[in-house]
């Protein structure tokens, strides 16, 4: 079964929400969320996102589980075009569930083959829950880690990692807080799953679940959406942002047959890596789709202003066109030489993770060469309340007139502001650098998966050619 | 004589202010506007303001004529220790007049003596009327320059330069608009100066003068303080911002005494170069202060987090280290090798723009190693206004705790949201890349003054040792 | 018909070659030029290199027409394999010619199309002629350009750019020289090619031709192998490198049945072009190849110097990595995003040009990388005479044990200095950087390619939601 | 007493010398190592080399003992003048001595102090034996560190760092080996200083000596000079050159009145350090006027080559003279902000090691920067020998003829090769990465010297403004 947005946004029902310390009944009503959502059900409008499964029902391509290079091009196509959709904001509601469960999938039956555990039976009911509801989820996998130096066990608060408090015949009880955890609000199910490897004496903290979000316990505290309440100006953020929350679990009781590793430590490691590993590949092809608003605006104001020609603003379009192409080249090379386990095509970790750690190191170049495109005048420029003073209006349009016409390159400004100059555009910086895995765990995701032998045999040759 | 803060609040009169459209007849007691004044008053708070001048009158040490390097290194600790006292952001309202007088100062006796006008007498009563009354000063410069591809006299709105409109016996009239004037509306005078070299084509464009800033014609329109106005959880810009304008001027009349060129278009590139090289020292001079707030706040977010040890977190320290002491040398060099002209000391060129291309293309990395060390979390975390709801804020404070209490590890993630995160991010960016002169121009100021011969010599010797 | 690469060697003969000032008769054994014969030689030995075309002859693989993203994949690895067979050394003998065969074939076939000439089929001729005979080839496509601000036919010497002097009923007669003719003394045959877009004006520069190397009026003045003469401890260069001529034509004819432009001015531009896309697409190929050399001993290094873990050096090694992969992706993708054109599939420019400037601007990095692992002692070590005075081998061997022993550390220091810290590094560096096109040259390629129409798109729709 | 360059050509006797394995009697007569005593000789002839000491005496400026800025300011032109002098290649026969001579004044009277030593006495007849006789020095300081995991006293070959293997009434007797020792085949003494900080079991390798270069036991491994026995179109190394030794110690004995260190292993540390940051000092003095080759010829080859005015030049320009003028902002701060100790004025560690950071990690810069103005020619062009064929000659000067005659270019591009595509590019790139310390001992010296703590109040005031 497929969904409509509205049959989406009819459902929705997160339990308890908070955003600026007040309690939200209503996510989809409220001035605020109520955007998140509407931007959250616009994967429901997508026009090319089903596709029918073996059976003759209809799927969101999200959850088809790709099982070779084209698979995963097509899912990177899917990813890139729906972030084009959304205005180049990233439409994370299938995308960070489905690389979550593929993640399950293949970790689970090896759990289950060490120790006789049913993980992977529950890991399926899940994906079954999903594709038959269309369901959107959201991941929950950074903790609030405390003391960084040590380890979750060692930790003077034990709940700074979520564990296990308690475990029964029913199921388990968990403890804890989860941080970024994006679109929960708007998320039909929560799956959380581990941050780390851990060890023998952190088995309580190796534990993976998914929960319903409107389970008793379970807390959700908003970030503010200053992009939207902060800049009167904005014109993106008044129709799409995506929310993040600090998720907070106060022994929130789940059931076995919702519960994907309770303790096996060894995997909690593999686990995170390959959900990073999947999740990376939605980041290098979303990032690409982000990249357009910056090259777009950039293009079209180097034109307003009449300095496309320049030489420096040529450099600055290349910094620009190069980020949004590596990206491009990250994720087709990475579905290019996926490694198939359990079936499943993983895309190639070293790839991915080059992609992913020159958008960390380098999407300030977006913004950069926004910034100087534009001009200083995106932080001077006055206020659109301005525009209702009738005198101040036709000032600002007789003075900020250039190639084109004075309403159209404040619009232009307005939109550069916003992406460049604001709110919007320190959020974006933070995220890019942190979001999907943080410049040293790409560092180390890349190097994890790299193989300098032949690089070595090279050496070898040479040095002793008789061998 | 001197004033206090207090004298200096009661007496401030700019006339015609609009601030979001609304037409603002009191700026020091607005809500938003009145913190911007309190932040142009701190000047006059400043324990080490003063110097006594030759006939035993107290003056403001910003309108001390640096006569050799010793009085530029003085000047520049003012501007660092000044921007310093305002908590890392820049007080304008002394430093950019006089850095124009002093311009003015030289060129007005060059015109002077080419054209046998009175300019320089003009200057010197200027600068007489600032030291008596203890003045603050505006500068106006950037015209909005319409279609970049033309010059002044070639625009289809012949306003897109401020001109000249008609001279008689009295003085001038003047129309147009500059963008960008810094604290303007917190100014008692505004001093205007042309933009770029003219040509005898442009004459009527090879203009300078200053003005009242209550004087008729004349209009303020603030840009939107967002930093302070948009992101509720701000600690800083509740203390300290500065405001620019757009400054429209519709036929205001300046009497000659006031006039400092009016059409010796030969001498409108000197005036805009002389002036962007002390105010490039400014730049230079307050930009290591403003690196303070992110190398202090990185360094205790470091220490918070458990990390300070980490090499990439070393390496980031570095960066943010490496920029304010490049500032640092670029203002030391640039006053240890200044040029006396007409008695007065002009900072070196070359050793100005060193460092303000390097600000320009290297503060992205105060922001960028802040939110390195930050994470995620200064853009993901809860509202202030979380902390109003008792529940939120036992969790908030419980969880974001590290090796230090939650409570003050949350307020340094706000401030970091502030600094890295947020609307004053994306100003403080796009501010660090233009004002002063942008990459390009700091590049054209650079290769100007600069010198070749010596390394051309070596080469010839080389080449041909017998000559 | 392939040959093996003794009959290659066997039937080598260029005609005029200088190798510094001396004519070299034969270039196969000549104690330095024989070098680079056999490494040409080593072509013919790599195992993979023949393929069975229609009428079951065997062909040479470098001469298959890639006809869609699989032949081009192919052609990559190709290019990569032998690259690395011949120990990072590019081996240019039969690409650089299908290059630009394959080329040739396309714009052919435009200009008899608008001239009614009959080049394509002369283009045949030689394509045959080449998978016959298996044929080594070189290209001469940069001209020696003299004032560069002027046009080929404004120059005061009117050969600074390649030219017909004379057409006649049996052929052409052309004069000038080109620069940077790789390998040409090794090839049968030299493809001439023009290095710019001409005008009208220009005609006579408009020529491209093919031309025995043994052909009367032809010389080849070969760079000096300084890589190897003047570094006693060098290894790689005593096996493999490749050699550069500045090539003469006084007053050359060429029969009509080896031309295939002449005087079509406004094909000029579009042969350079389509040359330098394929050229670049093996430039990316081989370089993934070379930078093996570099991480490979630097892997090695780092582990004899027991610094593998450290910070730093784990940075190094991924810029290193970092830096092949990006020619890796941008080949794969230029295969993947391929254009057909006349049934032959070129290599798309956007992802062709991204790799290629990414190598010009980083291939630096490289030599960086190794330099900061392996230490100041590349440079002030012994040198490898040192080792034939035993009180001295002995002094050396056991000051430089590490990890490792003295005599394994000081041949991968050798080497290291070979590679980094000798003629052979500027050597690389300077080649990496203009080789196959110069910065500016890839950026132009890029930008020419690109299309921001998307991107604009994306604001359009935002800025006017309703259209 | 001050020595001409022929006094101290005739008086030069280094015992043990070798080059490539044989062994050399006469180190001035000799085809290659006697220009490198030219070199070392150049600075006896530097016209403003002497002042005047406070009994009459004359003595080098070298030795000039630094009290303030204003000296390390002389200091600071002494060595870039004579750089210059000695065409942009530095001479360090007295700088480095007197660096070293510089911090054990400061350090031996610590070590006395403690330990009732006797050290600084020795110190004192060193130097009043150097000013007396106008010596050369060199400094031993790198040891070559066998397993970099190790202290010295845990290698398993004791001699891995240099060490005491004997103390008695006469002396000590000291084995191992030093690496880059620059110069010491033209120096009347060798100083020896330790490497890094050494503990109490270290306390064998806490050494410091000096000791004359024809002393028993001793013996010198230099370098080959490939840059200009590799390199027939060299130049400059035909003129200047500086050779490193690896310096061997065979149970070498050493007077007790030249130790300066033996077993006091907490002050290694710091002699280590405080050498380091006098010899940085050093090293961005003569940075910049090496810098001027760059530059020079850059300009010039822009010139001829009709491209001076193009933007990417410009950039490429702009990049080189960055580098040139931070090296010249890092000693005039570093002397500005000197520190006093034991009357001796040291300079600021902070801002030589910004200036020592910056150049490690950017020289690459001068080279890229003359790589990519000079084109790739300067690696593919003719050699010298082909001027020697008349033929050859004539077309070498026509075609490489641009806006400049052929001849003159050839020779600029002789040069350029020289510089940047030779031998001694790699070696230029190895040795500014390395010599004086490496980027990460930079980066140490940097941060240790570093104070936090204004920013850290800034960041208190703001966070806490009641306090």
């Amino acid at each position: 079964m497929v969904r409509t947005s509205s049959e989406f946004l009819k459902t929705l029902h997160p339990g308890n929400v908070y955003y600026r310390g007040k309690k939200i009944d209503n996510v989809v009503s409220h001035d605020v969320l109520g955007i998140g959502a509407k931007h959250a059900a616009k994967l429901f409008d997508y026009p090319d996102r089903v596709f029918t499964g073996n059976s003759g029902e209809k799927i969101s391509k999200y959850f088809k589980v790709p099982e070779n290079t084209e698979d995963l091009i097509s899912r990177r196509e899917l990813i890139y075009n729906t972030t084009n959709y959304c205005n180049g904001i990233f439409n994370i509601s299938q995308a960070i569930g489905s690389d979550a469960i593929f993640a399950m999938k293949i970790v689970s039956q090896k759990i289950d083959k060490k120790y006789n555990t049913h993980y992977y039976k529950n890991v399926e009911s899940l994906y079954e829950r999903c594709i038959k509801n269309d369901l959107t989820l959201a991941v929950a996998q950074t903790d609030t880690k405390g003391d960084r130096s040590k380890r979750p066990e060692e930790q003077d608060d034990i709940d700074s990692y979520l564990h296990i408090t308690k475990k029964d015949k029913e199921g388990i009880y968990v403890t804890g807080a989860k941080v970024h955890t994006t679109q929960s609000i708007y998320a039909d199910e929560l799956i959380v799953i581990p941050y780390r490897n851990m060890t023998k004496k952190d088995c309580d903290y190796a534990v993976a679940f998914s929960v319903s979000t409107n389970t008793p316990g379970l807390r959700f505290i908003v970030r503010p959406i200053d992009e939207l309440e902060g800049n009167s100006s904005s014109i993106l953020s008044k129709m799409d942002f995506e929310v993040e929350t600090t998720t907070i679990f106060d022994n929130v009781f789940i059931p076995w047959d919702h519960v994907y590793m309770a303790g096996e430590g060894e995997f909690a490691g593999e686990l995170a890596n390959l959900f990073a590993t999947f999740h990376r590949f939605t980041a290098v092809s979303y990032r690409a789709a982000t990249a357009n608003l910056y090259i777009g605006i950039a293009s079209m104001m180097a034109e307003a202003n009449g300095i496309e020609n320049a030489g420096h603003v040529k450099n600055k379009m290349l910094d620009m066109i190069q980020y949004k192409e590596i990206m491009t080249m990250s994720s087709y090379t990475a579905a290019m030489f996926c490694e198939i386990d359990s079936g499943i095509a993983v895309p190639n970790p070293v790839y991915t993770n080059i992609g992913k750690l020159y958008s960390n190191e380098n999407f300030y170049r977006l913004i950069n060469g926004l910034i100087e495109i534009s001009g200083g005048i995106i932080v001077t420029m006055p206020s659109v309340e301005d525009l209702e003073n009738r005198q101040n209006q036709k000032y600002i349009y007789k003075y900020l007139a250039s190639m084109a016409p004075g309403e159209y390159r404040f619009n232009l400004l307005r939109l550069a502001k916003e992406l460049a100059g604001s709110n919007l555009a320190g959020y974006m910086l933070t995220l890019m650098a942190h979001a999907e895995g943080s410049v040293e765990a790409s560092k180390i995701g890349l190097l994890r998966g790299y193989n300098v032998n032949e690089a070595r045999d090279m050496i070898r040759k040479i040095l002793m050619p008789g061998d």
